[in-house]
């Protein structure tokens, strides 16, 4: 099936291993960024993923081009044009000594592009699905009105719409997000993120009785109701992450469709070994369950057992194959040797 | 002592670390096989390890000579020719993720010998022990009839016997193993495997009252019992793994030997720096613990802590000395720096 | 604030990642040694950290040079020439596998300088705090000499002193260290080392009364207190390591400053990454927390934490900033990332 | 354009720079092959390059299938199946000391191929180019039909066929070879080889007259002229290569219409990074050049400059864009910094 | 002695050794910049230099710094804020292919510097030599506002002043860079540049009769003559570089001070192992010959050995002692080893 | 045959590549030393190439041991005990830079060794050749006294013995190495060295007459026959090397009988990988020739051809077979892979 996303990709420079910043004598080059995560995953997962971006003509805007071509997405709705790529230096901690991020994605040809270099009814046309996140519209005004015309294009050519609202606050302020997006979400069918998201995204102020108790399931459930009241959104679905460590996170996720609440297995991941686009993977897992599993519960389970082996590679990709992930949902979860 | 080992060196081919293999660029080269890493084990404790085997003349074989070389195992009785070295292609899991092994072994050296180049009457002489496992014969028919000699050989030069049954689904069926392996165990007087090995390699049934409790101690006890009746195996013996996670197991081990049932301290391993090659330690901690210690129940505690070692390591080779294993016998696992 | 270090620094050179030696081809190069550990620290929490040693003109003592002047340490008092810089072979264990050191040190420069190649008045000048370890007399008669000449400069300079007392015995007996040590704790303010090392530096008997419960809060108060009484340290202060594994470790410590008696908040620490130089990040900690911080309490909760934080970073140094020091003391010690 | 390329992709597994096999402890990948490097030069050109080949599913399969898939093959006809991805070993020699390649080919799955797989109609439909060579009918029986078969396609479909006839010994004896290809001439339109590889695929024999001189150009126009009036070729194209050491090559090339006979500009390659792939790199040009240039000069100009550039880069794929062949054709030959 | 030099230090992003960038899959970090490179040659030489800019506070400012202090330069006066580290992607060509830079150094912190940030006059207090570079200027206007509050401090603390013309294309056009560097000549002292920067950077003409002969030592004369009695410079000095291949270079240089022309030793450098920073280690090398040696011709034969020596070396810095370059300088090129 | 070589063995430490002591943050491990170099030459070979030494019984002396077992040395005669595995730093030049060696070997093993230690009559019986150079009795008195036990046992079997003189002026002064050398040279056969070595080990001086025309051949034929004349040696054997840079050498050799003088066949070697061992090639390609040629001719080319493709081969050992000599011999030299 084509299903397109657009964003950005960056470049995630990174020391070796545990290594710190100021140790390092080489960068590991990680191509990355949530929706070109999102890409790969869908193209693992045999379909025809289309991933919209800008990239400069030359060498290190290839190297993102090939990145993407080498796992099977297809490129050919990259606008080649602008001055830099994105970048983004991370280090990975360790025990208690958490992950780092410095950005350097200023500036970036996608953030400073023209939206009409984009054929969006070309791009559209044939689409089951669109991916957006919250990131891309904050990259810039320019970012911002682009993400606008791919909602309505999908909207027009009846393309199932996600969007991960994925707040950032070094990009923009809620303020700022609640102006943009808050006009968005009436394209949007499946809405992945959690309360806060919603809180500093959309400006959504859960009621009363829902605060209190918004950490068990009853809690989510109400406020998933609220939300769906609110936006209109087919899905409301989010992932629960508990931060042990660096090294150590419990996983899960909640959906609700409406009608009925589903709060999947919960997986212990220890050791992580990457944990950058664990949400991209589960993304990507929700779309292509959705398209075609059963139940709502079996697409959301695929979600969480993909984005659960997600944490145990490295870079951004989830390169996994559907076998694998089915293969975890069944159980297989004790680590033999397959040989 | 002279100890003789069987079957074939390979060369594994793996990404660095927990690498996927779609994403390296480089393959780590690291020589193994189930007796070759016996050998090395044996010739850690001071043996005279020889391994016998085949490998082409050209440098690929001689890597592989070099590797046991390396590590002060005798290779002269290695005959040079033939055109391929097996290989195998692994990859190294994290958590909920397993290991996985692409073999590419068919059409090696050994599996096309002509068995005629092997004098086993020059090998077996002044040899104290005869290791081989279920592998070797499941390579090639010419690979069964090589193990069939060298079987005879040790039997007429009065050496102690050894076999780990090791079945491998990859290499044969069911049925062709029994065919093989069930006349072979005449000349075996250590015997290795559990009850599915014995069920698969042998044919072996365990009797019906047996089956109820075979995960207890007490139920290894009574099968172990029936296997040496049935086969008349002076020692019976398995290990027992618990696969948490790619990144966790217990291991321990047990021992029968018609009188005495022995089972060992229990280990937790975590992390696993690379199990491949754990159940081989097992073995030749297994044989020099028989031919050096006062009771079973010593040698056993040794082949445990040996092969607990091993899941310590990078590759498939143990590379401990005895103090190493002994001061873990003796309770030295608390990992503080040893200067 | 100018503060001293008086000591060796080494080489390390150790395999990649958990690496046996017999397996390395290429050894790591981590500059490194117990106060020059201590100097990184400090420089890192912004002093003006002087490391006084002496390394020979050659290119390998510039790498020693190099190494300490890239994290900040004012090397100006460094004597060059002499032959040797002093090495260590270290390998990083894993689960039960000890890390290994073999010390290759013998004939550095510093172990035979002539301590007259010291201007210790003009190095003591101006400084708020010396700091020095029982690895530095240990070395040799001059070093031992240099040591106290330090301490005689540092008491003429009112400069506060302070002493890790860390025995090692394959430097010396505890015979000579007690002859070498005692006559130097008139100059020591702060005394750090378990009551284990006090016994073997320092001849230290605890009272037949302390011996019964002294692995418990209250018998370690009473340890210290007599240590204070007996060698009239302003400070005795010490941490306590619990070892599971070479990967896994219990981490806390303990402070005494002759009325008030502080045990600080534990920490487990998985994975370790790297725990050599934990003990001198807590040193550099407590040099930096007592100078600066209100409390006692305040002083050690900050070196725990410092010291904490070292086990996850690779090599000697502790590489990290005061405000991420910080952050782990208020209690942010569940890995998220830092974007 | 649509240009099809039919043939192995392998594995290359190489040691790291200059280092000989028994030194390796890790092996580049390096995926390479006569077609699929052509195919590479191609897609970088920027056609639609479709590179038909068979290749395991597993993920070994899957490296070879990314390789390509990265710099911009169409992968769409590729077959997945069959057991082996064909492998060989290379190390890189210096001065006198030689490059070495040993093989470990056999068996690969395009080897062991059922021809009914593919559909050639379907893949030669709307096709411009169809490239061979040698090596391919080579591999074995089935690949020999294989290739009839899309030689067959080509000439229904109306598109131009080159063939390079790289003679290679290791694979078969001139018999076979001369039985194999000759009757495939018919469909080939260029043709790339000297009057060796002629002589040894073709039973190609020289005139008498010709032989004398065979080493200048007026005795290479002859056997052109000989070779075309022989098999009706529409093009006789060689490479002519100096090898002084392993370190320097001159390079230039020769060719000839029918008509007219021209001799390329000569290169002088010191050092050489990698030879490996300069003949296929040479063949992509000349495709290029052919399809594109207005004479048969300026074609064999580009194809002499693409693969001299081929020479200063590591791997089988000649990674350099139209735009810097042609800067090279023009005389920038001196190195300077691009900035 | 104390010498300034005003720039940016950016960080270099490199393939291992002579790898394309679209076949990278990790960069070295080689930090580097005209004026920090010179910084670095003058610390190796034994002065005290301060090298002046602007990074950010994060991390990967620190890596810059860190670089600095590694190889002794003063970093006091390099101001810390602002949020980005200047880029540049290098690759290093081989034979006719060229090396290739693509910049990513706009908004860099020292080109979105406040000049106000800096105080010249404590800067330039006790300094002997001030150097700085055409690129300094071109950054944007407030770097070329920085250069000349530098100049005029120069000025005020009779400093003297070099300056390497080095227009740079990418960063300027030839008016502005005209409109800019000419006012600025006054304060100029040395400098460094062939006759086309003098046309580019300062409007420089050479006289007709000038023109004909320019590539002989006679042309140099005369346009050196000329451009002395344009400007006012004390000397003029230019390198030559004959550019064979990205291998192979010839080396040499000529200075005039108004009265003699000198014409340094001609170097044949093969292999180039890096020949960024060239250009730099050549200033380095002659401001430190100028304020040490007794005649503009030792002066320059140091800076000519200086920068060949550079192109031996890997990375922007000039590694290399005055020793090593007096070695040099006296005529030992035939690379004996030195034991 | 069975061949004795008896000296040290230690690790050089090597930044990777062409990369400078200060920029390494890794050191490649190569074992290495004279007389170790020639045994692993000869095992090559296909002799029983037994090296005589002493190594610390830790691991790091394994490294060696493991090392010289890989290539096939025999190691039972090597002694295990003592403390120091000696080293040397090298880092590897270019152009015009030199390759740089810092030794830290004092206090090695070996040096410190007992003589007592070594049974010779064991070591030599059955042997065939012992080959020493003048590094190991310039190591310590106890390696002197050692060298002249060797020397006598060999005497007492009738064992062949070559020397190569090998002055060097780190370990000894002239007139120490004259007063060790000058009483063995009685048992010496074959003399490996210039005249510069004879003058500075044996206090040879050349006749009048001699000096003048010294550097062409006929001064060598003349200088050789004096040395035959006072010392009794059946060969004086020399190797020529001109230095153009650290990249390129011309390589060639002489030979004197006390008949007939040989000059070899001269080789340019163009770009040196590593020339370290080059002389040990050498030596122990001699050997081999002397061993298995019918005239000391081909001895010769043998020898040179061996020790010319050692400078195309990374580390101490040169890892060639005598196949590929052979191949150089008979003009190979062109660098054509090898398929």
């Amino acid at each position: 099936m084509k299903i397109v996303t657009l964003g950005e990709i960056m470049l995630r420079l990174s020391p070796e291993g545990n290594g710190r910043f100021v140790q390092a004598d080489c960068f590991r080059i990680i191509p990355g960024g949530g929706e070109a995560n999102v890409a790969v995953s869908l193209a693992n997962y045999g379909h025809q993923s289309c991933f919209v971006s800008k990239l400069p003509e030359h060498e290190i805007g290839q190297i993102a081009v090939n990145a993407l071509r080498r796992y099977g997405v297809d490129t050919q709705y990259i606008v080649r044009g602008g001055a830099r790529v994105g970048l983004y230096y991370a280090e990975t901690g360790a025990s208690m000594r958490p992950s780092k991020v410095i950005y350097d994605r200023a500036h970036a040809a996608i953030a400073e592009c023209d939206p009409q270099e984009f054929d969006f009814d070309e791009i559209m046309d044939g689409a089951q699905w669109f991916h957006w996140s919250g990131i891309t519209p904050a990259l810039s005004n320019q970012a911002a009105l682009l993400t606008r015309l791919a909602c309505e294009a999908a909207h027009r050519h009846h393309v199932t719409v996600s969007c991960d609202l994925n707040y950032r606050k070094k990009l923009w302020t809620s303020e700022k997000a609640i102006s943009v997006m808050s006009p968005l979400m009436q394209y949007v069918d499946v809405c992945i993120g959690n309360e806060e998201d919603a809180q500093l995204c959309l400006g959504f102020r859960p009621d009363a009785d829902v605060e209190g108790g918004k950490t068990d399931a009853d809690g989510y459930h109400r406020i998933f109701e609220q939300m769906i009241r609110q936006f209109g959104f087919q899905y409301v679905v989010s992932t629960l992450r508990e931060s042990y460590s660096a090294t150590c996170n419990g996983w899960k996720a909640l959906i609700f469709n409406g009608k009925e609440f589903y709060e999947s297995k919960r997986y212990e991941i220890n050791p992580i070994i990457d944990r950058v686009g664990g949400g991209d993977a589960f993304s990507a897992g929700l779309i292509h369950g959705l398209l075609t599993k059963k139940t709502q519960g079996e697409a959301l389970e695929f979600a969480v057992a993909a984005s659960a082996l997600k944490h145990t590679i490295g870079g951004d990709f989830n390169l996994v194959s559907e076998d694998e992930v089915e293969s975890l949902v069944k159980g297989n979860a004790n680590g033999r040797v397959q040989r």
